[in-house]
């Protein structure tokens, strides 16, 4: 089945089901963030990492609710085997976004589950649980609930780089040419952000900031960012103007004008 | 008078005073944050700044307060002019920490609120309205109360670079020299994370990070983290171990054997 075959009702149960495999993520990584295990554990240079007994604790109990709720649908995770599924739809799972974050205490690191059929992912929520912020997109909705209440997603109307705020994990990753791409559309917009992980596309979609250019992403990094922003009026896409693939570049924009303005910064590197 | 004249019971007068101070700018600042005014007015490229309107407000409101409650103690603050004061204390206020970061709509702008007297900053908080989340050190306390409860402040035993997580605002600021000092110490440590503004302070004092790096800061940037952080068992500095001053190089680290160790990378850059 695709996207087209899911009837209101249905809609209905998977809007509430994304809901509840991010509350528990949520309760299992708050086990760990800022707690004294973590702290300790993370001294044993080559002990166990605790982010990933974290991440496997979080990703464990998605898939056993999974297996419960919709044993005819596939998964795809960071920690473990592939679910092939049968019904051609797919879940896309990364418990912890944002390792180096989560491990350093800052509340940017983030929940990240998607539902995608062989087009691409179309529901996707992006929660920070520290903060109790969770941004959900596709299936009729985008909307943000967090400390402020619920607020509708929308996308920016920027229309200029030289307006625009554009937020990345560069400096920190990225080859020597995606550097240099990623420099040319920061040398043009009004404000770079660094440090945000995928908090950056909670932040987009909400119409807080207009752009992000990453690099070295896996697919279970960017599924769910996809449809949220999607949803609230945005597009991703690789740094081609193509569907996010292999090549691990990502380009967000709050809105087609600026995304080809930033793409043609970026296309010469590829 | 110093801190060493301030009794049992003034000393819980001023921390209750410093809490009020607190709840004032977290309610006059989440007037502006991320609210449609804000996204409005921040188009108006020659129109007022809005992020100055959000902290004059809150600058005033805490004006307002402690001229009712304090009026003998002097007042520096970054919106309007000094208080010389009478009493030989002064309290210190930046009520955004963070301008870039309150525009872009991340969580990790902070109010500071610190109280010094000739010696130097000896109470201080960090707010983080939207997380809810408030750094306390100083007259005996430090304490960190947020979505997790009240948890203790108290720093890292980090005793290598090369296990130490570091924090700082480049490559967003400095001198081409000092960019070239920070990162002579960011390439000696496990983790450098970006972006955290007045945040990291918290985070270090909390034990989560080890060293933050900055430059270009004013007084009423560090005098809150500086009173924080000696609560938590760290140290604040400049560039060469003297007390933080003109010259806005700053360096808050765990404990003294990281500081001497970053010190020794920053030192060659005045």
């Amino acid at each position: 089945m695709t996207r087209d075959d899911i009837g209101k009702e249905q809609r209905e149960s998977l809007l509430a089901l994304i809901s509840e495999l991010a509350d528990l993520a949520r309760s299992e990584t708050l086990k760990w963030f800022r707690q004294p295990q973590l702290r300790a554990d993370n001294k044993l240079a080559d002990g166990f990492d605790p982010v990933t007994q974290a991440d496997r604790a979080a990703e464990m109990a998605l898939r056993a609710h999974l297996a419960r709720f919709r044993p005819q649908d596939g998964i795809l995770g960071e920690e473990f085997a592939a679910v092939m599924g049968e019904s051609g739809l797919k879940w896309v799972i990364d418990p912890i976004d944002g390792t180096r974050s989560f491990l350093s205490g800052t509340p940017c690191w983030g929940v990240l589950i998607a539902l995608a059929d062989a087009q691409g992912p179309f529901l996707g929520v992006i929660d920070q649980p520290y903060i109790g912020e969770r941004f959900v997109g596709g299936l009729g909705q985008a909307k943000l609930t967090g400390p402020q209440g619920t607020v509708a997603l929308r996308t920016r109307e920027t229309q200029a780089l030289s307006d625009a705020t554009l937020s990345s994990t560069f400096p920190e990753i990225g080859t020597a040419d995606e550097r240099a791409a990623f420099q040319r559309v920061s040398d043009e917009v009004r404000l770079t952000r660094y440090g945000m992980d995928c908090y950056a596309y909670g932040l987009l979609a909400a119409g807080h900031i207009d752009l992000v250019v990453e690099a070295g992403l896996n697919a279970y990094d960017i599924a769910a960012p996809i449809a949220v922003i999607e949803a609230a009026g945005g597009l991703v896409t690789d740094w081609q103007g193509r569907k996010p693939g292999e090549n691990g570049q990502v380009l967000a924009s709050a809105n087609p004008v600026l995304h080809a303005q930033a793409l043609a910064r970026l296309a010469s590197a590829i």
